[in-house]
C-alpha cells in the first residue's frame, strides 16, 4: 500500500525526520476531537497530564481509552485484583477530573494488567479500529513503539503501542473490517495527526510547555494514590499530608525541562509510518 | 546452535559489520537461482525493480514469492477485496513483465493484506522453508527486520521480515520439518547469500547502481496503477497520460542517489545472523 | 505500575543509564542463590562460562534453567532429534561439571529447538515466574532483549529474552498468578539484580575479568562436541586431539578483551525496566 | 458449581427429562424481553419464523443477534463476499419486517461465514455474556448443541450453539468477566428460560403451533431470495412469480406437522444444563 | 496406532460393550495407587465420595488432581475470585479429610473456573501425561466424555474429560513428550483400568454400593459450604444446623439407588478407547 | 446457507435417513476419481482395504491423503519418531501396492501423530479444500464424525473427521478461500458422494461385500508390520512366519460379516450435511 504523499519516504527512508514537522500544535487546539490510548490508567497522567490539561482548557473533546484495568500492581498482601481494579478506576477518574476531563470521557477496554500481550491481536486491532472510526479524531495520542525503546515495551506497553498504530492504519481503509461500515455505518477515517508519548530522547521531536499546568499534573499524579508509597504496600485511599508533600516535591524535581520550562515530550508524525 | 564460521561473531557481537562484506555482486550474477520474498505485490517493485531488471538481464532464474494479496489498500468506495486482489495480481504481473520476469515466476502465498501477522507463525515458517528447499537459491532477497526500523515493521512487513529469516535458518538443518525430506524428498539448503531491502541508511551496506534500468523501474512502478492517484481513489485500470508523466517525474526525483548514480540499497550478510 | 524508586526514569527516559550502576559484582558474590536462564544448552557456556566458574568458585548456589533441548542443530544426516537431544543434554552436563556446577543444578524446560517462539506465551511466563518464586535468587542472568539487537533475536533467543524479563516482573507482584501462592505457597519475589548476556557493544555496561578461568571456559566450550566441526557434520562423541587444539586456539583468539584482559560482557540493571 | 435447584440432576443424570417441563409458553408471552441468537441470518427464519411472528404479535421486545454475516453461500461466480454480506443483511431485515420485527432489533456480531469456529472462544463468550447482561431477557432462543446432532454442527453451528450456552452460564455469575460490572455497570443475569431450535426429533420437547402465521413464515423464508434457486446461482434481487410460487409450495409441503398442525420444534430447559 | 488386544474393536465397533467387563472392583482394591482427575473441587465429592471413602478404607494411595480452582461460582456480591479460590481449596481439603484422604494428596492444576477450555490443549495433555507417568496408577478415575452427554460437557467438563483421556493415551507411548523420559526420567505408563464418572444411564456399566459410607458422602458434600444455599448467596463459612439437616436430607433423597442400595455409577473400560 | 435439494432436511431433521440412499455403489465404479482421507497410515487399511482393492480393480484413480505420519505408536524403547515415520511410510506404501495402488497416489499432510488436534483449524480446512478442488473427486471417503462415536474421536480422529467435512463444504463455494481460484485457478467443486468409515453399527447404512478381496485386505494389514506384535515392542521389519499366520488368522476371525459375507461398513450421504 502506498499513500502518494509518502512517496519520498517509501523510496528513501533517510528522509523520514524531514517531513515530520508538526503543523498542528496540541496546546493551541480548540474544539477538536482528541483520542488518547493508554496501556494503563496512569501512563496518560505521568506522560501527558499537562498536555491534557491544556487541551481540556482549549475546549477540545477528549476521549481517553484505557487498554487494561491495572489490577496487578500492588504489594499489599490483602489486596485482590477485583478490589485493585475498582481502586484504579476511581483514581483515574479523579486524575482526569483534576485535568478537566469528566469520567464520561473515559472508556475501558477491560483487559487485565500484564495480559494485553495475550489478547487476540487481530480482534484487538478491530476493536480499536472501531473506536477510531466512531470518534473520528483530529489527533491520536498513544504510546510510542519506538526503536531503541523496544526492550522496555514488552507486554502491555508494546502491545498497546503496536496495536494503536495498526488500528490507525486499518481505520483509514474501508476494506479493513468492512462489516463495521455495513452493519454499523462506520466510515473509514484517516487520522490527521499522531503524537506518541513515552518517547526516548532520541526520538522526541515535539515538546509541550506545561509550566502553566504543572501543579495540575502533580495533583493528577498524586490522585493515583495506590501507585505510590506507602499505599502501594499497605493500601489506604488517601494521603498523609507529609507523605503527599514529599512525594510531590520529589516528582516535581524529576519532571523534564527544556530551555528552563517544564515540558512533556512526544514523537509526532503526520505521514506514512505504519506501512 | 553454532556455525563454526561464525565463531568470532558469537563471542564478540561488535565484529558483525566486519565480515558482512559481500563477495557476490547481484548485478554480476549469471545463470543463478534467485529467490525474492515480498510482503505485498509492490514492495519488490519499489525497492528492487532495478536490481531485478539487472538480474533478469543476466539470465538468472528469478522466483518472486508474495506473502499477501494486497487486497485492502484502496480508497475507492466501490472496491471490494476480491476485486482488488485480482487487480493487484495483474498489476504485479505487468510490473514483472516489464522487468523481464514472466508471470510463471510469481508465487502467491495467498494471505490477506494486513493479516499476515495473524497467520500461524510456525506453519508460515514451515511453508517458506519448503520453498527454499525446493528452489535451492544462490541468493535470497527479503525485507529487512532491521534494528531501528522496527516501528515501521508492524504487521505484514515485520512478519514477512522475521519469517523469511527464520525459514532461511530452518532450511539449513534437516531436523527442522523432517517430513519435508521424508515425504517430499526435499534436502536441507544453506542459503549462501542474503540481501535485505527496505533498509535504513544506518544498516545499508550494499548499493546497486540502477542507472541503466531506471526507466524500467519507473515503468514497473507505474504498472501498479491502483496504488497511485487518481486510481487509488476511483479505480481506473489505466493512466491518463498527464497523470502518468507527472507521477513518474515525481518518483524519479525521489529515487535515492549515491555518488551521482541512481541506486537501490540493501543490507547484505553471508554469515551467522539468525541465531 | 510504578516502582517509586524508578520515578526519575518514568518521567525522563534519558536518565536510564545513570542509575544502572551495578552495586553488586558477580565475581565477588559468596553463598548467594544465582539463577541463569539460557535459550539453548550452549549459550550459557559461550557467553557466561567464565563468570559461572568464578561464581561456582565463590560458593554460590547456581541453578541453570534451559528453555530448549537444542535438538535440531546438526548437519549429520543420520542424526535424529531424539538422539541429538540426548547428546546435547550430556554435553551441557559435562560443560557445567567443568565449571564446577553439578548436573542436579540443571533444569530443562523441555521445549524443542527453534520452537520456543510458538509456545503459549502466557503459560511460559507463568512457568518461569514459578521458578523465580521458588528459587528466590539474588541475581538473575538471562539473554538480553536489547535494542539494536532485535534482528538476531528471532525465535528462541527473542522469546527467551522477553519471557525471562516478563517473568521477573510478574514474580514481584502477588496478583500475578495468585494460585502459585494459594496452592503452592510461593511468595512473590523481587529480583534484586539482573545481568543480561549476549549483549551488544553499545548496551554493555559491565564486564567480568575471566583471565583466571579462561581455560575452563575453553574446556567447557569444547565439551559441546556436537556443536563443532567435524562432529556437527558426522557425529562423533569425542575429539580428535588435533581438531581439539585447533578449535580451542581459534576460539581463544576470539574471546573479547578489555584493557588487556579476557572478559565477558553484560548489561546490568537494578531498577525499573520491565514496564 | 452447583445450583441447588439442580440437585437431583447433579446426582442422577437420568432425571433430566423430568424437570424439563416448560412453565412458560412462548406463544403466550406478552411484553417480555426475548433474545434470539442465530448463526446465520436465515437459520432464525427457517427454524423460528412462526414463533417469532407470534411473539412479535404478543407485544414482546425481541432482539435478534446474528453471529455471522453469511457472506460465502453463493454459487454466482460474479458474487463477492462484500456484496453478498450486503444482500444477506437486507434480506434478513426484510424477513424480520414481515414477522413484525424492525431492523433496529437486529444486531450483527460481524463474523464471517464459516469462520466462527476460528474466533477466539473466550472473547466470543465474553461478548455474548455482555449482550445477555445488557438485555436481561426472560427467554433466550438459540441453536441446540444437541447430542446426536453433533455431526451437523461443525463450524458456525456448533460454535454458536456452544458459545451461547457458555455465555448463558457466565452471565449468571458476577465473577465471570467482572470488568463488565465495574466499568459498564452490567449486573449478572440468570436467564429464566432457554429454548433451543434446530433440534432433533429425539431431543424435541416443546412445539409451537404456527398455523396462524404459516404464511408469514413462508413469506419471510422467501425474503431470503439469494438463498434459493435461481438467485443462488445467478444473483437477482427479486423473484420471478412462478419460481416464487413453486418454491413456496415446496417449502409448505416440508414444514413439520404434529397432530395435524404446522409446528416449530424446540428443546426447552429451565435448569442446570451448562455445568 | 493399534493395541493388538483391541483388534476386535478396531474391526467391529459393535463389539465394544462386550469386552468392557471390569475385572477390577474398585471397592476391593488394597494398597493400590489410584489417580482421580476432577474438573472442579466438588465434582469428585458429588460423584465419587462414597467410592473414595471405600478406597481410602482399603489402604489405597489416592491422589486427587483438580483442574480448576472453582473461583467463579458464587452469587455473593462481596465475593472476589481470589477469596473464593481460597474458600474452595479449604472446603475440598475438608471434604477429602472426611473421606480419609489427607490434603497432601491433593494437587491443583491452578486453572481458573470456566477457563479450562481456553488452555493450550497440547500443553495441558503434556502436563497430565507427566502426572500419570509420575504416579503410575493402577486405576484412573475421570469425568466421562460420553456420547449423548456432550451438551452438558462444554468448557471445563468437556475439556477435562477429553484431556484426561488424551493424556492416558499419550502416557503409554514413550514417543509422546519424549523429553519427560530424557530430562525427568519418566518412563511411559499404560493405565490398566479407567473408570469414568458423571456418566449417563445409558453408558453406565459399573456401580459401587456405597451403603456403608453414605453418611461420609453426605458430610463431605456438606463440607462444600459455599456451594449451597444460603452460603452461595451470602457467604458464611459454616452451617446453621437447621439448614444443614434440611440440605443433607434433600441430598440423601436424590442419591441414586440400584437394587435398593445407594450407588455411584461409572463407565469402565480396560481396552482400546482413545484411538 | 441452504442447498435447495436439502429443503426437507432443513425443516425436519427427522427426514435425514430417508434421502441417504446411495445411488452410487463403490464396488461398481469405473474410471472415477476417488479421494480418501485417513488420519493415520493404517486406518484406511483396516477400514477400507477391501473396498480400495475393489475400486482399484475397477480402474478408478485413487488418491490417498494421510493427515499424520503416525510417528508415535511404538513400544520399542530404541525407536525414534523420525525412524518410525520412515517405517510407517514404507509400510503404507507396501499396503497400498498390495491393494493395487501405487505410491505416487499417496499424499502426506505431514502432521505428527497425536498432534493433528493442535493444528491451526482454519489453515487445515484451507489445505484440504485445495486438495478437493484440485482432485475434483466423484467420491470422498473419510473417517466418520458420527454421533455417539465422539468419545473415540479425540485428537487425530476427531480432527480429521471434522476437518474433511468442513473442507467438503468449503470446496463447494468459491467465496471460501477465493485466492485458490484467483492465484491457482482452482474452481469450486461439489463432492457428489461421501462415504464415511470407522462407523458405528447405529450409523452404518452401506456395506461393501469384500469376499473376493479379503486375502488382499489381510495381506495389506500385515504389511503394517510395526503396528503388530512382536514388532510393536521390538521393531523388526519383517514377520516370523508363525507370528504372521497366527495374527492373520486372528484378524480374519474379527472381520465383520453381514449375511454370511465379509463386509466393510460405511455411512454414506449425498445431501445436506455440513450445515
Amino acid at each position: 500500500m502506498l499513500r502518494s504523499v509518502a512517496l519520498a519516504t517509501f523510496l528513501s527512508l533517510a528522509a523520514l525526520p524531514l517531513w515530520a514537522q508538526p503543523e498542528t500544535r496540541l496546546e493551541e487546539l480548540h474544539g477538536k476531537k482528541i483520542l488518547l490510548f493508554t496501556p494503563h490508567p496512569d501512563d496518560d497522567t505521568f506522560c501527558c497530564a499537562g498536555t491534557l490539561a491544556l487541551m481540556a482548557r482549549g475546549g477540545n473533546q477528549i476521549r481517553i481509552v484505557i487498554y487494561t484495568n491495572d489490577d496487578k500492581g500492588s504489594y499489599d498482601p490483602e489486596m485482590t485484583s477485583e478490589h485493585l481494579a475498582r481502586i484504579r478506576m476511581h483514581e483515574e477518574e479523579d486524575a482526569c477530573r483534576i485535568l478537566g476531563i469528566g469520567k464520561e470521557s473515559i472508556s475501558w477496554l477491560e483487559y487485565h494488567d500484564g495480559m494485553l500481550e495475550y489478547a487476540n491481536p487481530r480482534d484487538l486491532v478491530e476493536e480499536v479500529t472501531r473506536i477510531i472510526r466512531k470518534e473520528r479524531p483530529e489527533v491520536v495520542l498513544s504510546i510510542d513503539p519506538g526503536s531503541e525503546y523496544v526492550r522496555w515495551h514488552k507486554t502491555d506497553h508494546r502491545m498497546a503501542a503496536n496495536n494503536t498504530i495498526d488500528a490507525i492504519r486499518a481505520a483509514e481503509w474501508h476494506l479493513y473490517f468492512p462489516n463495521q461500515l455495513l452493519h454499523e455505518g462506520l466510515q473509514p477515517w484517516l487520522v490527521p495527526h499522531e503524537f506518541y508519548f513515552y518517547v526516548t530522547d532520541k526520538d522526541a521531536n515535539y515538546w509541550v510547555n506545561i509550566d502553566s499546568v504543572v501543579e495540575k499534573k502533580l495533583d493528577a499524579a498524586m490522585a493515583h494514590v495506590s501507585q505510590w508509597e506507602p499505599s502501594i504496600h499497605h493500601y489506604r485511599p488517601d494521603w498523609d499530608k507529609a507523605d503527599l508533600e514529599k512525594t510531590k516535591a520529589e516528582m516535581r524535581g524529576h519532571i523534564p525541562k527544556k530551555d528552563g520550562h517544564y515540558v512533556e515530550a512526544f514523537r509526532t508524525t503526520t505521514g506514512f509510518n505504519q506501512e
